[in-house]
């Protein structure tokens, strides 16, 4: 169960106007790698989880932290907004806000009317597709790492596209808040690994006598790049224990099969006997 | 440049007609951490890498190989879609094949004609959204890392969906790549360490001396689960060496902003005093 | 800022198995009409508004409790998945089975490990297009309220789809919530209205001279449907209190416009004496 | 069955070109909620009607229309594109051909040659999914009246976004039609509930009996915003004659349930005594 | 501008309840090869058309009987999903029940209510993305001979997979129609090159000056498959009348191009002597 | 199988940098009639193909080749944006720095560090969906002819809005490829008709005497265009050579059908005597 207060986890104010920022900091709200996500995946994640304890409480506690950034990084596209949408042309005189006019979202002010929405800095909608709670723990929380430096990768680079003060410190929250997560969600691969919840590879109850283990150690080379077995994926002892690394030239470890002609009913292109008699096997078909 | 050859990596023969199994084999084809995700995934990784060498090599290396996957699964669940699409209720007369009936993906036939598509176990398309290069490679190997083991997870369920032997030896061999693939990506992730190319948190480049501080090291607590504090990233050393991690309450940092009243060629809800000179407002805006 | 607890605004314990309801339950979750578009459409249209005082308070509030909601039905649909995912043929000897195999989804199994996802009961993930906040709260208290008769409506019928008394005490809950849901918009649109806000029609602000006066109360008949003038939207006052509804057939007030030919550098079909000279037009284009 | 005449029902003639608003006028035309988006609204919601009679003969009157309306608003972003898509940077000189030429949708000349097409402003497709014909009228007039004041509030602001003449005389039309159609669907309500047909709360006939009485009437205050109260929703006699609103806080009416340990064949996260003979239980699945 | 009669093109009366094949029917009306994609299409292309006459008129006499062809189709679904949908597990006692009730679209029930919609057999929305009018009536037409084979193709398959008088007597109609279109566009195009509108290559008038002649009529070989060469495309007189077709294995026609650094904003992965100096760069662009 | 080279088959060294071209030639990459969508296209209907033999080794060399043009595009489109993204206002002083400002994808730099990836120009991700392998030949052919067509008419667009050499060398390759592979799908069209495998309509084994034949040969007026009679689709002999084309104004070969009640449990608007009823149903139901 949720509760809300109105002072905010931490308060943007921006000076604005800049619709064009407005427009690019969507990609952290609304896109794949933006708060949403992250908000709605640690959620779902939690809710999830088959495992009470630690884990769970965790993704709890996270999963609403973020939902607490999606409503500040709202609220500083909204003030981004204020005042002054470019909204003929008598307003592009200078070049500069010519520019601002070309980048600015037109939903912002046509659909919204001057507030933000869960879309990207292109006005591509966010979709639940983009939310993966698989119910493994240790292949989620890779990608929950991942999402982190996704994150503060994506902050780094609008830090370098606004002058805008208030909007800095967001992004300088922003970016610290990613910092510890990305080290929380290592430090959490590693507790699980002690508590022997599940290792390499994920997951580790599959058992490996099911696999075929002359293909489990070796980097196969598929171009002709040759620099690519200069790194360790390609020798040395591999990280599960149990051999070296090799490599190999991509091969065929069988042969090509011919599909079967398909059924007459279906309509296809059949090889040519088939075809000659399928006029006769579909009015057959028909009685 | 590519160029193909017609036998296959690893053939897949399975003795079907499986239309059920079909349908849920498509969920690693074209699903979001299917085969198509990981072969553009690493391909336009591979060709957006503007680091020459090793890493560029092995991403189209491993890439190619993705797209041979793709191949293998495309053939397997055509063959699986062979001879036996129930195409009337006549043919449903036992339980087993009422279930298949109702478990078929209707565009298999209708759409297809009997032939696998890059949509998943429900349909719906394959989407160019699952592809992630950021041009990071340190935040993408760690994508790479989850993509390998939630398809491993994947394959794994799988195993125990079927019982056709053909089906049973391919996931042998994709479950053996994942391993394999796993373990590439963790090594590449280490290199990159070594090689001095990025650290932690990533990006590495941007100065801590952006960040607040305090805020960096602190597991905030949004929930009321107790045992949220117990793992290791609400305590002890952080991984970036840096201080302790430690834990707070969530808390307001900053008090709530009221928004400015809109523009009213927007003709959004503003104050009373706004709106009842709103009208006279419009009608000047109109002159 | 949102807080999390654990124990959740009502408690749902399905008895289960059942994956064919937990397939059918993910469009209250993750559908058009869902859990997750109320929570998150509120919560928008609440950070977005403009207005200070009791509208946004209570836009933050109901977006809160359905924020709670989503996660009230993310248990139960776990809970529906528990114990049987029917994962192989011989789990459908009976033909409730077989029909319960059908009616899976199978990235319930495949995907989420046994878990719900922000998703349809076809497994379409939930797009943020689905979330409206113009800005206009008039117009947006109107989707309010159909919202909440669009999700009683569909646990409504739902009710009649599961004989479990876990569940049918979930969906009691629900309708009852939307019952209240539905009222509280309706008295918001009377509030608004009383306090001069806005009216009708909406916008008021946008001023009625700039309208055709003579097609504002006109039903136009464009089909041979008799009985469509038959209701008090064809004759009568008019709810605008400036005149009486009138019918008419739909015609003609323009005369149909040619286009003017194609830039040739678009290559489009253009009139043929334009068409004869495109090659030459073109090929002064690329000097 | 339906026929088509050239001339259309209102002709706008833009001076034009102005590629930039041109993107901007698609948001009427294929966002969700533009012209073909009530037009198929309407028309579904027509043919689906299990009801004959004044209300499915005007749904289908108004749908139609709608149709006429979509054809009107393509032939305008025509004109709009007529002669001047700035295809170089030479066109771009001064500073207003400058905002133009960044605010142009590329696929209007790339991929249409200069023509309208079913996509919103920012060239996201027009999606079915915003289409809703639920099969209850009541609860469909009520999103038919919003989808009139979005559309409505959309072309009012697009009014001060243009000077041309041709635009403007368009958009008074179009929110002269807003206005009827507005007033039309409200009608429509009355009627229905005079005709006994639907009532509050929608669906009607989902028994009340069925309902929890102790939630049907309280708002629920989940937000710390003071003046959330104050509005008519929170108390004095609710719409349903039943009784008097209420407010209390939200609060937990039941205990956190914790999930069942998931099916070892899906390879979860289970608690650590199942995980540890997880791999046992997998090879005892696998025989 | 349209207008509609009740009477529809086709009268079908399926004498259902047959929820399965309702779902498989949306196919033919949501898919992206059904009718509302055709309807929409010739519509789009006619309104955008710059050549008045003869083709422009074609084309919105198409488009409208297309409209009509989606009413026949709603109505049939509507029919289908009447007096039966399996709403509960004890409808299942057969196994063709039991197949029906896992094969139905669980919206067509909770969300319609028994109604059609413009969505496909897998219940994914249908898109203004399978629209196309280039502006080139010879490209589009092309598009419209495929569109009519796809759709007679899929309504063929169809007619298998139902015994229902009513929904064979309207699969005869489609395929019928369908067999004119293809014919009217094949016609079509014959008469765009008498017309001396466009030919061979499309657009004409783009000049073959500008190709690279050496490329314009080799096949290349690149795959293993022997047998590719054999077909008339590899040799003998290629259609444009300027040459033989020839065959030739891929090769690379350039040399490998390495990537420029990135710009150090964007922290991407550089080259080990950028990256050295990486934060001092990123320092010295925060100043 | 696929093996790679570095080497491309055709080298594109754009001078850059060029931005808002970068986003323009997204088009021919991710967009619905780009590279990604023939690549795809071609290899999907070579797998499916059930004929052994030349049209299937044709489908793999033609699907292999234009997979090497994803490569050559997104490596020229990585060249366009190097050094050069404008990344803050101070880069706009000039007007075409303005307009290039307006006109780029925000994502290019924010999402993807200066790199390409399988969007459009508007940045909507490349769909599956793009992709048909319907498993008749004939339909699919007449589609790739089409796709060719659509992707030259798109390059020769692209070719007059850029001076940089190095991209009108890119897309003079394009555009001769695209030439080539038109002649190339329509001899394949040849050769079918010649090697009896399909013919007109198609699928032509669908036999006529299940279609009626007083439709098959009839363009219908449903238009008041009074051209579209004046083509070779109205009069003279038809391509099937068995009879002459027709016109005649739509008409009604049926009567409207008005719907039955619908089931009670759904609560949908039915007529009032059932809706009297419908309370004391409902509630029976819930017996």
């Amino acid at each position: 169960m949720f509760t809300h207060q109105k002072a905010p986890q931490f308060a943007a104010r921006p000076e604005g106007p800049d619709p064009a920022f407005a427009r690019k900091f969507q990609e952290v709200l609304g896109g794949k790698w933006g708060e949403m996500t992250v908000a709605m995946q640690y959620l779902y994640q939690g809710w999830n989880a088959r495992l009470p304890g630690k884990y769970k409480d965790m993704l709890m506690a996270i999963g609403t932290e973020e939902l607490s950034h999606v409503e500040m990084i709202v609220t500083a596209i909204d003030q981004l907004l204020d005042k002054a949408p470019p909204m003929s042309a008598d307003d592009t005189t200078g070049s500069t806000q010519a520019a601002e006019f070309g980048a600015a979202n037109p939903q912002h002010t046509i659909v919204n009317g001057g507030g933000a929405y869960p879309h990207d800095s292109n006005g591509i909608p966010w979709s639940g597709a983009f939310v993966t709670a698989s119910g493994n723990l240790m292949a989620d929380f890779h990608l929950n790492v991942t999402a982190e430096m996704q994150g503060r990768l994506q902050v780094a680079r609008l830090f370098h596209m606004t002058d805008d003060p208030g909007m800095k410190d967001l992004i300088r929250f922003l970016t610290t808040r990613d910092h510890m997560h990305q080290m929380q969600w290592l430090s959490a691969i590693e507790e699980l690994k002690a508590d022997g919840l599940d290792g390499l590879p994920t997951p580790e109850a599959f058992p490996l006598e099911e696999e075929f283990d002359e293909f489990s150690r070796v980097f196969i080379q598929a171009s002709d790049g040759e620099a690519a077995t200069e790194g360790r994926w390609a020798s040395g002892p591999a990280p599960d224990g149990r051999g070296d690394f090799q490599s190999a030239l991509i091969q065929a470890h069988g042969e090509h099969t011919d599909l079967a002609p398909g059924d007459p009913r279906l309509y296809g292109t059949n090889p040519l006997m088939e075809t000659k008699g399928l006029i006769d096997k579909a009015k057959d078909a028909l009685k």
